[in-house]
């Protein structure tokens, strides 16, 4: 079969590899429909990922069909319509019954990582009966591969954790995939202000048509000023990180309302400065989190019943054989517009 | 009256000076029978505060008589024992109807600060129905003055935001006065594991007879190391910071655990390292708190039901014609082994 | 000045007394713009409020303008323009530092029952710091009507007591001008399905309009076989009362799924059947509640950013003069289809 | 192998039955080392539970050995000492991921009721993963029994429904076992007052003993205006139902203060009369539950912590042989003083 390979820092191909087969009671074989290119992925390219070694086929987003499953699957059948979490659980161990799926100790972040991903015809799931969700009939397909990942990422890490309410005040920094799908889904509840702040001109004429109600250019204007100003001079109940570098998280901390909270999105590579020397009588919180897909049946009911329009987080689209082209269009989001790329193989 | 007066950086007196009168509709005159020092008045006189004026009478805890109110008072007359809070609140304000009283628009911690202190023979509490409370029928006076600031900062910053539960662990790193509060409280919510960290070998020994389950001079031990070894390699449910420096800060981020809380209570004067290349993906949370004082009513139910033995943080007694001295061995704590000192007008 | 005046079970009528006086420090007299008639003020009528005694001015809701304030007033001036709430707090009670005002120990709901109400000229208001809320500059204040009293009402008895959340199931019986407002501010937190049971079919269609997901008619319907049917069998995630009968109430009980909330609304005047022999075992949540007005700042920004419009729940217009003809359109409301009808003095 | 049957209403004998053996792959066989007689065993027997039909082995407590495993267990292994939950939970359903384990698809309460049971030398455990937990080294076996269902059962049903917190007021309507538990596991909050209510001199004794701060016996005390007189007129902020008739339900009814819980443990055979035309208005909340047993790692932790003293329920002891000795000695307990017997095959 077809799959995206990684071939170490900076180096990819799409090549031909065998079909993968059951080798646990729990796994399930998934043929892919749909796919796309995360973050994340360009993240591995840089060699930033050291548990994703050479040789390993990409992709942690995908719905598709299920082939085959072990003899300890019970939720799913051959021909079932399948979404697949870009988190593996258990659902046995400590954290899972806790809820912190992504730190299952025989799952978490491993797909297109620690094992092969989606980027390929086939996929095999382990612990298939908690990381598989069925596709709820009559729901478009495509919609949903924005449910492995970037919804559930923005909704959990972001809308929350960072405690998004009716009538509150919300500052999303950063209008990338992410910021937006957190924009859509911090819609959820009725904050009263939702101010999306990014450099780039074009994700910020998005974020207004994605139900922004301010849109700021740091680039041009005073962020921390606008939104004081915005905000009785208190700042924001919300701020929400989602770009993962100093001087995002730090301009959260200058955004925050006493008694508010500082949501961390961003894949961060350096330490930042926290100004506990301010903060500390400021009364927030602050919240990390790798998204731990819990939420994922329910994200599923809101596309069903037309809360969110996920789709229209999908700029471009492109067939496997395509996918080199895909990851180079996403790559160069600036001069391309590109969002999420939709991959069809 | 006699007050302890500051006299600006490195210098202060117990002078004379007027007996305060009512000032406003909602204040209350107090007669003080029992005072202490905080380590917070050791920062004013250090400069730190600059809110603190010269001239002002320091002190923020006390319990004391009612002499007279204003008008608008209802829960208080003349002759009632009370407890005065740390924080003044208005009960009226947008904060204050969150239960954010620290940051009341006319109130907060402003007593023995923006307004004249408790260190005196009376004080004037504005607000005096939301900042003052009725010393229950029975209760040892003296047991209370430690629920004017230490018992409720230890609570609600530590404990509360902690998230401390029954079963958990817990790591406090300080065990000064408000490191002790903190374990004395954090055993209201049974945790299995309170492992008290100082470099204070008499402070560690007080620890253990409070209730710590393991203590560690970190000094001497390797904390990080002996912690994971407590919690199955994990760290701790609850990281408890109870300094106020970058140390013990980066200290709490080495031994919380995925999933868990770190609780900042100390007074921070520089900026911290936040390591968000590592946490950004741990699921944590960090708070800051400067008290509310909104669970002191909870607070008197508990050390009137002897829940909690407050009294035993009160290591000296002076009256307040001694109050230098008081200040002299409060101040040299390592060499005086003194926790609270209790000074009685 | 003209005020409509209880005379006893049965009997009204408008007529003329003496202005309001401030008789406390904490007193604002308000010049009344707009009031409204609650299905509460039918019940006084009835007889079945005793606290309420002939003499009495009617109301409990309304906006208008500060003519007077006490000494102690700190938040309003004359000529500020106010939300009155239907419920009056002290703001320094055991009750109300709880945020349970509805049970402020010298408050509660007074307003048109223990003292003079709304709709009149002129009203007195105690605790006016904390009773009064400032209407923010450019909004509709015929549509804060609705926020004294009936959306905070279905907001917080139903909404937040029900733990509606995103994705979730509501059924709302009674689709009367709490059932509606309660659907109204339900949608803030995006459930995927409101299902909204009545036996009459004009407000059924209203609900449609006003975002029911579905609308039940219970005389021609099976109600509980449509609901499992709408819900996998499992019935709702939220079941709201919003009648005030034991057969309401009792269908409540038929509706929600395991794990789910019965949040009741309806004031009931006969107890009720808890079929504790099934619902044991249900693990759910039954909660009653009157209105805290807890909510009614939060409200206030929902209204301003048009998260929600709740003027369209006015049907009919009166002056004051008109007051008892109002009473009777709002009193035979299957009939004129009345929902709020809104009184300006 | 020896194992308790029930021969239908009123009857059961010690017989004789093949040892179980693996029949899924998420199986695990349990060599029983202590088992227990549960209230519900007793129900069972008068015929009340449909579900249990006759020859089945009763029982759902248990600690033992794991003897062997099917091929998806990855948890355990043959010579793990292990704790049996009385609830099975497949960790995959839509239920268990919510935590709701009592209502798990393909488990829940069947132990001893719709699969063969712990009153035996084996049993068959399916979905053993999620429904067997590890025995902490050193840990007492036998207070581990109180760990299958008694004491989550206390706690979650009661303790954590009844929002039990530092501070507050508790009344426990039921002395017997379940009441007992509850009042062990509600000392984990540190509630200023546990109030034991209770017919039963003898067990109102036990109470005392085991930390209740006043005990009723309502035979011969008025137990509502006892307990008014205890909490300053309001009534409690919890009451415990843990008996499972309507007599005892209405009188958490009365002795429920607004803004209170009354949490529901008892298995009811009949409705109960709400009297919602007095506590619509109360703010109260009420809970039901089948117990989850979603504590039990935390309640081993308690336990091995030395938080609680399990063990000191265990009354009186038995062989497997001398089982219907131990029921007749459980089924009169008024008689006998019998809490928990320890049964030891």
């Amino acid at each position: 079969m077809k799959a995206l390979i990684y071939d170490g820092p900076g180096r990819k191909h799409l090549g031909e590899r065998e079909r993968p087969q059951i080798k646990d009671v729990g796994d399930a074989i998934v043929r892919v429909t749909h796919t796309t290119i995360c973050g994340t992925d360009l993240h591995i390219l840089k060699g930033d990922v050291p548990t994703c070694e050479p040789g390993r086929t990409l992709g942690h987003e995908g719905v598709g069909v299920v082939e085959a499953v072990g003899s300890a699957v019970s939720n799913f059948r051959p021909g079932d319509h399948v979404l697949i979490s870009c988190i593996t659980s258990c659902g046995r161990c400590d954290y899972c019954r806790r809820g912190i799926y992504s730190h299952c100790v025989s799952g978490g972040w491993i797909l297109g990582n620690a094992i092969d991903g989606t980027q390929a015809e086939y996929v095999r799931i382990p612990h298939a009966d908690t990381s598989l969700y069925p596709v709820p009939a009559g729901t478009d397909e495509e919609a949903l591969v924005m449910l492995s990942d970037i919804l559930p990422t923005g909704f959990e890490c972001g809308v929350l954790n960072g405690k998004v309410a009716p009538g509150s005040s919300v500052a999303i920094v950063g209008a990338g995939p992410i910021g937006l799908a957190t924009l859509l889904t911090a819609q959820f509840y009725s904050p009263s202000q939702i101010i999306m702040i990014d450099i780039d001109a074009n994700r910020l004429a998005v974020a207004e048509r994605f139900g922004a109600t301010r849109t700021i250019n740091s680039r041009s204007e005073d962020a921390v000023a606008e939104v004081k100003s915005l905000t009785d001079g208190r700042g924001v109940d919300t701020a929400i990180e989602a770009v993962g570098v100093p001087a995002t998280f730090e301009l959260c901390e200058d955004l925050v309302a006493p008694g508010g909270v500082i949501a961390n999105i961003g894949v961060h590579g350096v330490k930042v400065d926290l100004h506990l020397e301010r903060l500390w009588s400021h009364n927030i919180t602050i919240t990390t989190r790798l998204v731990d897909t819990a939420t994922t049946s329910m994200l599923l009911k809101t596309v069903a019943s037309g809360k969110v329009d996920a789709k229209k987080l999908v700029t471009h689209r492109f067939t496997l054989d395509g996918i080199m082209e895909a990851y180079d269009v996403f790559g160069r989001a600036a001069e391309t517009q590109a969002l999420k790329v939709l991959i069809t193989p």
